[in-house]
Order: C-alpha cells, then sequence, then structure tokens
C-alpha cells in the first residue's frame, strides 16, 4: 500500500482556483460555462419527464462524481452509466447509487470488482457472452449478490452484442438460471448513428436499430421472458428512441457538453441540433506570433482529441484553428488580429477523450470561477 | 490549499503492482519492455559519445522524473527539454538539476513561474519575441536570478521562432543588454522534418535547416554574439545534426519508446529505423467476441491518441486493429483465432499524446512487472 499526499498549487497542479476572473485562469484549460450547462441537464431532465422515460446519463463523457449528481439531483436522471469497472467504483464510492456498466466484463480480476460493488450500490451489467454468464454468476454467489444482466444485442454499430434475437433469448434464460443472476431487459445502443450527418439517413439507421429491439421483445415475450429495462439512445438519437414506444430508458452523454463533431448533426431541417449548447471549451492563449498571417496558441494534442477533426474557434469567424501538433495549435490569423497572449475558447473536436486527458473542470459563471470539479474518473480505463 | 491522500489499490488506481505476471496485469495498461527501454537509453547515449555530441533527452515523450533519471544516468543526458513551465516544475522538483524549457513562456504567471525556477536548477528558455525579452527580465531581476535564454529560430516547422538571422542578431543583443538575461545560443529543431517517410528527402529538408543554422551563427558571430549551445534534431533525423559540425546538443525524445508512426520512417536503405526498439505497448485484453472474423478489444481512444493512425498488433501478422472508438478496440480476426480474455500488445501510432493519458508505466522484464512509474508530469500542460 502506497500513500501520497497531495498539495494543490494553482499552475502547479490546478489550473485555476474558486473566486478568479476567468482572465487569470492558467492555460490551457478545460472550461465549463455553467449556465449552459445547466441549461443542457435540464433541458434533458425535461425532456424526459415530457416522454415519460428514463434518462441514465452516461458519465463516460464527463468522469466527473459532480457532474452526474448534477444529472441526477437537477437533471431528474434515475443513475448512470459507465464503461468500465473502474469508472464505476469511483462513481459509486463517490455517492452515485445506480450505475449501469454499459459493458461486458469478462475478465476475472474484473468480475471479481464488480460482484464486490454490487453490494453497494444498485448495479447492472451488459452480456453478450454465455461463458461469461457462468463467470459472472460464480462472482455473485461468492460476493452473496445479485448481478442484474441487460443482454446486449447489436443493432447497427458491429461492435459488441448479439446478432439474433434466439440468441438473446438463449442467453436471458441462461441468466435467469444462473444463481446470483437475473434477467433485467436489453441494452440497444445504435452507436454507429450516432454521428450520421443527415436526420433521414440517422432516422434510417435507428428506426431499423428500434424494430429489431421490438421483434427480440415480442421473442422474448413469447418465450415467459419480461424486459423491464431496454436501454440505448445517445446525444444524436434520442428523440427517436424516446418515441418509440419500445426504449424507456436514454443513455445520453455528450447532450451535457457537445462538441463540434456533434454541432455537424443536423435537424429535421438541416440545421445543427440547437435543444443543447456548447457548454465545454478550451481555453488556449496565443504563445508565439512571429508571422503576420499566423499565431501559436498552447493548445496541442497534450489536451484535447482530434479523433474526430480539429477544434473550432469560438466566437470569432476571423480566425481559424488549422493544425494540431503536440503542444501547439497553429491558428490561421488572415487579418493579422491576434497578438501574444491573447486568449481564445476552442470548441473541441469529440468531448469524451478530451475531457480524459484534463485532471479538472473550471466552472465559469459571469467571467468567474465558481467551481472545481475533479475530474473524478480521469485514466480510469481498467 | 487542499489536501488529499491517495490509497493505491490495484485495478482501482494502479493496473498492476511490482512482482505480478504480466498475465495478471490489469487491461488496458501502458507497459514498458525494461531490456528493450534501457537498450535504446544505452544507444543513444554512445552515439552521443562517440559523435562528441551532448544529448539533452526530451521528456515531453515521457513526463517521468524516473525515467528522465535513466536518461541521465545510464544514457548520459546532460539534462532534458520540456515544453511547459508545470512540466518544468515537476522535473526540477522530482530532482532533475538541468532543464531547457524548449518554448515561448509569455504569460506573466508562467514568466513569474518560471524565473522562481531558475533559482532551483540549471534552467534555459527559447524566446522568439522582443518584448517577451523585457517580461522575462523584469522577472529575473525580481528574483534575482539569471535566465539563459536560447533565441528560437524557425528552421522548416512553421511554427514558433523568428524567420531571419537579422531578427535573430537582434533579439540576441536585446537579451544580453536586458538585466537578469543572459544569450546562450539557438534552438533550431526542424519538426516537420522527423516524419518525412523517405530518407534523402528528410535528409534535404534537414540539411537546409544546418545551412540556416550555420549562416545566423556566421551573421551573429560578425556581431561579436557567441553561440555555446546550439541545440535542436529529433529521433528522425538527429544523425543529420550530429554530423553537421554545427549543432552541439540533441533533443531526442521518442528514442526511447518508438511507435507505429516513427516505425514507418525510413533509413538510407529504405528500411524502417533499425537502432531503436519498441519499448511501449498498450497491453490490451479481447472483451466480446460475437463474430467469428472480428474481436473487441478494450483499448480505445481512452488509452490512446490516434492522431498520426492507429497501433499495431505487435508480433502477429493474422489479427489486425481496424478501428478505434472511445472504449473500444476493432479488431480484423479472419481465421477466427482470438476468444475472449486474449491478451494483446498494441504498438501505439503515437508515444506523446499516448503516454499523457497514462497515470503509470508498468515496467515489465521477463514477463514479471519489476517497476510501476508514474506519469509524473501527465497532464501538465500549464
Amino acid at each position: 500500500m502506497v500513500y501520497e499526499t497531495r498539495r494543490y498549487e494553482v499552475g502547479l497542479t490546478i489550473p485555476a482556483e474558486v473566486g478568479m476572473s476567468l482572465d487569470d485562469v492558467h492555460t490551457p484549460a478545460l472550461i465549463i460555462d455553467l449556465d449552459a450547462f445547466e441549461n443542457n441537464v435540464r433541458q434533458m431532465g425535461a425532456f424526459a419527464r415530457k416522454n415519460g422515460i428514463r434518462h441514465r446519463a452516461h458519465a463516460k463523457t464527463h468522469k466527473s462524481v459532480d457532474i452526474a449528481r448534477i444529472q441526477m439531483e437537477l437533471g431528474g436522471a434515475v443513475g448512470i452509466c459507465c464503461q468500465k469497472v473502474s469508472e464505476a467504483e469511483v462513481m459509486i464510492n463517490g455517492g452515485i447509487n445506480d450505475v449501469l456498466v454499459s459493458n461486458q466484463i469478462v475478465d476475472p480480476r474484473k468480475i471479481e470488482r464488480l460482484a464486490r460493488l454490487a453490494n453497494k450500490a444498485r448495479l447492472q451489467v451488459c452480456v453478450d457472452d454465455g461463458d461469461n454468464v457462468a463467470e459472472l454468476s460464480k462472482a455473485a454467489v461468492k460476493h452473496q449478490t445479485e448481478l442484474a444482466c441487460l443482454v446486449e444485442i447489436d443493432c447497427g454499430s458491429g461492435r459488441c452484442g448479439v446478432q439474433s434475437g434466439f440468441q438473446v433469448v438463449e442467453l436471458a434464460e441462461r441468466i435467469n438460471s444462473a444463481p446470483g443472476l437475473v434477467f433485467k431487459g436489453l441494452q440497444a445502443y445504435q452507436g454507429a448513428a450516432q454521428h450520421i450527418r443527415n436526420f433521414d439517413e440517422r432516422g434510417t439507421a435507428v428506426k431499423a436499430a428500434i424494430r429489431q429491439v421490438s421483434d427480440t421483445i415480442q421473442l422474448l415475450n413469447a418465450s415467459g421472458l419480461l424486459c423491464d429495462i431496454v436501454s440505448g439512445a445517445g446525444t444524436g438519437s434520442y428523440y427517436f428512441e424516446a418515441g418509440s414506444g419500445v426504449y424507456n430508458e436514454l443513455q445520453c452523454g455528450s447532450y451535457v457538453f457537445m462538441d463540434a463533431d456533434y454541432q455537424r448533426v443536423q435537424d429535421a431541417e438541416g440545421d445543427c441540433i440547437h435543444e443543447f449548447e456548447n457548454s465545454l471549451f478550451l481555453l488556449t492563449a496565443v504563445m508565439s506570433k512571429t508571422r503576420r498571417d499566423k499565431a501559436i496558441c498552447d493548445a496541442g494534442l497534450k489536451v484535447q482529441s482530434v479523433d474526430s477533426g480539429l477544434p473550432y474557434i469560438f466566437n470569432r469567424d476571423d480566425i481559424e484553428y488549422i493544425k494540431c501538433s503536440d503542444e501547439h495549435g497553429e491558428i490561421a490569423d488572415p487579418h493579422n488580429h491576434l497578438k501574444l497572449n491573447d486568449r481564445l475558447l476552442l470548441v473541441p473536436g469529440h468531448c469524451d477523450p478530451t475531457c480524459n486527458i484534463h485532471d479538472w473542470y473550471v466552472g465559469i459563471r459571469h467571467n468567474r470561477v465558481e467551481c472545481l470539479w475533479p475530474v473524478s474518473a480521469r485514466g480510469m480505463a481498467y
């Protein structure tokens, strides 16, 4: 056992402190516009209430206990989703009492930890393999607990999940006859559809998933198996699932922050998603300006993921972020508007992996630092 | 001031413990093959000695105090480079006594911290702006210290650095006449050339940089200014700079780990760089296998940066890592060789930003965990 005492010092280990002006926050830093963030949380809560559907917020987006708590308290989320056991451990240790691990847990060391967690909070896990059922059952019995299982179906992502309804029935029966396990329903997330730009094409993909889920439920019912929970949907598709009469739980995560890539997803009118605002920003500053038409800022690959494209610069159409290297960002500045130490807000290309690089969220309201939230489950991928 | 006591528990906060078999390390985890790593360190040390040139290892690759120390003790490096003040703080607090911040520091808060550091260790910083000289001088005087400055020249990267020799002379003179500052020489890193695949094309780009540096030194000498230090070069080009008679310090960083992208850089015979071995791996495990021709592993964007391409699977030509999403990797498995919990070693596409996501290096020798090194300056981008 190793113990470590950590001391926080602004600039060395934390980018800001409460009460500071936004102008004094050390760059680069991950900023939350608290008004926009709370609007997004309320908006999703209102949508779920209005449509009579549960919202289980996906915490893989933010990995923050503080944000999860706000999603539940302010947004009425019934609980959260996690992707990894270590994420669930952090969330449950932080007081979040209802967690769906929306992923397969097959490693014996992880199954052991999962079963221990099931005695601490309401916990569910996804399954797509028969042998895994046996292993989960053994661990549940050993730890004198009950593990609630959702069978994951592959409804178009081509990733995890079983493909046929008959396999689902077989797995569900196997779960129900395994000591310590109980079949709760279906995990059916069409991840591949979330970022399809065109509304109709996205709708077609999601509606195919909905039909598949509906057919699967009928097959299950015919075998006397009931689905308490039919869970899925993301920020790009949630209104389709909510109106389906088939799903009863939404798993949206990115809605809380939004990002440049989700801004490219269109609604029925061809506009970008407008019900949620950008609330997550990367604060950066110009640190070299030796050319009239270019500036170099301090936000490179070490503070953002560019897997889904480059960030864009918020509220500025005179300049453009055009290249990202390890430690630097290149900004086209055709009118020579920028000078050293100018500060810019970037909208990250992809929120989830960008948040996973940072240790802190700096919460801003009216240009003041109102709170510092640790990215509690940062790096928790085990 | 906030204090936090941290307890480490395998699987929850650390991926392994010393003495463990590689088979028991929790996945995904960042692994160092210690034999290969030490070979790389020795190899670079021997090259520098043989060529009568200093090596100042770039710590932005690994961000680890432990590795920096080994580069100095085993590899004979004279010190390290850092890109950020917060990185330098961690390194100097960890006992590294000779640090070049190979970047511009222009933010007043950062200049303040930099000047404080200069009283704790041998410290140098890069400059490409006249106003910045005045600010650095003020801070040095305030903290009763001397800041050694290198003028950065843009020798082909099109990023930071001044472009003409006359500007270099002007800046050097300004530095020498500023209280608390001393002009030490040139920072001249041709970053854009490092990853040019073809040996001759890469050589052409680097030789142009060398000529520019040489011309600049002549101009400086004609004004009575001497360059103690001419620093630059990376893993893709170091032999050009070392043989130039112009550079006297190499800044290679990636050589210590290597990555998939550097493996695509060719030597004179068209082979990949062979003097350094892959020593950095991402240990991953199969966590879903519902299709004969595909497996899903637990290493996605949350544990690696794919900015320079996907990872490849070490020592396996029967399977291929073909797609990376937030939490999952898709592996083409045309012969249905893989099963649940099979473990694979990935060679990351790009080492620097991949290391910056992880909290720990797991050092392996003969399939046993020999050491756990924290990624000490992880996330230190301020």
